[in-house]
């Protein structure tokens, strides 16, 4: 029997339930985990079936309905308390898996999440951070959208959950936290970010002040915090840039022209995996729904690797060290 | 003699005067207009020699120190009130220039020209927007830098300026104006963007809604509208991201790889000429400090152009009447 369960969102995600399925097996057959697929008994034992998985380690948890990416998440949670996000997560919080997964509805598994599981102390809401930048692949970017208007102790946050994630995940002993910004001089910037600088310099994070726009792609921090509205334009920019530049450069060199293929991988990170929810008490991974099979089990992989590490406790305490930092110094 | 007299910051940018003094040289064999360099007399004077220019239309109107980027530009302007920007848009005050030009610090330009020139009504600064996006090169983004912590009203004053802007210089009929934003539905944004949002639907204007990160390369608008902290970042995101790009294939396929050569200017636009501060009563074309001499002489011409089809009066027509129509729904 493998050490750990995790809950996959069967229903999450453009090719649900196909694709979760696929990615759940792939994941049971490597081993190391059982799977609990949460979603219609009937659809998920129907794509079950199409892949001889019978003897593997694999159960349904039935779920009734899904959230969808353009209904409002809390309150479809409401009218769908039991759609397959919160099923997913009620599992973790029940105990009955050590995880979840999902490629549904970001804003729905944050939520979900949240309610279920409970947010680290000092946060509203959990973060969602990450490099997905292809050019700059050891460079996390954080918020990506979970959270907008954000007051300057959220982006302080930010850092500091970057700033762990950085170090639980790649090893780097002191990550560079930097503010993203207009102008590389203190005191430059959105009211926002002149009211977070303080704070950062007192936080005992590694901070190296503000990262202008072409400063992510010289390397000048580890992690570069902004408001979720800003690095989420950024995100989305960047898909759009590559896939621009991809069909641009095949349709004068030839899409065979090896060129063309590298630049759209270039601009933008492969949509590989998801990534963990920073700030809530369990280990969530949420991922693109356009991800494929291979991307479903990857996060399963993650999950397995930020339960070994104990990644939910030392984020927790490191957030907790920060802010206690910056108001002791405030 | 020629019709319009320009006058050209020598001291402006980072190769000055050298640069500028050349790029007038050229814009005055050109033909069409005659230019007063304002500097350094002798350093000016000195370079002008170089170019064998003694039978060209061009002037040297003497000026006091200059404002570089690292200053604060109102309090440098007030300590340095003959600097060569301040003494370029006063020519343009006082009637002995009809335009001013310069790759100097663009803050100090905004600043002089907003004081010696005066404002549209409704407008507390001028503002900047244009295209940048080598693979979007038809869509204005406004603004990029010049306002941050934009009131929603500002907003809509970028917009009716942008899209006024693309009628005049690219003759599209009704320019689609959009809301840069993390959502395309309505009433997705930061507080900031939902607030535009109402005053955009009734301002007259060809309002697309939000456009979303990636959305820019679709084309769903000629003029994405964003607070100048957003705007500034993609700027130079882009710009990184073109420089990474261009090393980054460089390296892989070789330097002379026309792929290479081609997704540096794919990313970013050329930096090409200037473009002209929004809102001043006055034609002033504010350019990159690394513009080269021929992007000088682009930018006397586009003042040239502006003056004939009179840019400012059309500019200041179209803002009057989207903040007119808004204020009278609202």
């Amino acid at each position: 029997m493998p050490e750990y369960t995790i809950a996959v969102d069967a229903m999450g995600g453009d090719f649900a339930p196909a694709v979760p399925v696929e990615g759940a097996v792939i994941a049971a057959r490597e081993g190391g985990a059982a799977v609990t697929l949460v979603g219609d008994e009937a659809a998920v034992e129907a794509e079950l079936a199409k892949h001889g998985a019978s003897g593997l380690p694999i159960s349904v948890a039935p779920s009734e309905g899904v959230v969808s990416e353009a209904e409002p998440p809390a309150l479809a949670l409401r009218s769908k308390p039991r759609a397959s996000i919160a099923v997913a997560v009620g599992l973790v919080r029940a105990g009955r898996a050590h995880a979840a997964v999902s490629m549904g509805s970001t804003g729905a598994t944050m939520a979900a999440s949240a309610l279920a599981l409970g947010l680290f102390p000092g946060l509203e809401r959990p973060t969602l951070g990450g490099p997905f930048i292809g050019l700059a692949p050891e460079t996390t970017i954080i918020d990506l959208g979970a959270n907008v208007d954000c007051k300057p102790s959220q982006l302080l946050s930010f850092g500091a959950l970057g700033a762990s994630f950085e170090r639980f995940y790649r090893g780097k002993e002191s990550p560079r936290v930097g503010l993203l910004s207009v102008g590389s001089e203190d005191g430059k910037g959105s009211r926002q970010v002149k009211e977070a600088f303080s704070l950062f310099r007192s936080s005992g994070l590694n901070f190296v002040g503000n990262v202008e726009g072409h400063e992510i792609f010289e390397g000048k921090a580890d992690v570069v915090v902004c408001d979720g509205f800003v690095g989420n334009v950024l995100l989305k920019y960047t898909e759009g840039l590559a896939a621009a530049a991809g069909r641009h450069l095949a349709s004068r060199l030839g899409a065979d022209n090896p060129a063309a293929q590298a630049i759209a991988g270039l601009a933008a990170a492969a949509e590989g995996g998801g990534g963990p929810l920073f700030g809530v008490n369990g280990v969530v991974i949420a991922g693109h729904g356009r991800s494929g099979a291979a991307s479903i089990a990857a996060s399963v992989a993650l999950a397995r690797f930020a339960l070994d590490r104990n990644l939910v406790e030392t984020m927790r305490g490191d957030l907790a060290s920060a802010l206690a930092r910056a108001e002791a110094a405030g």
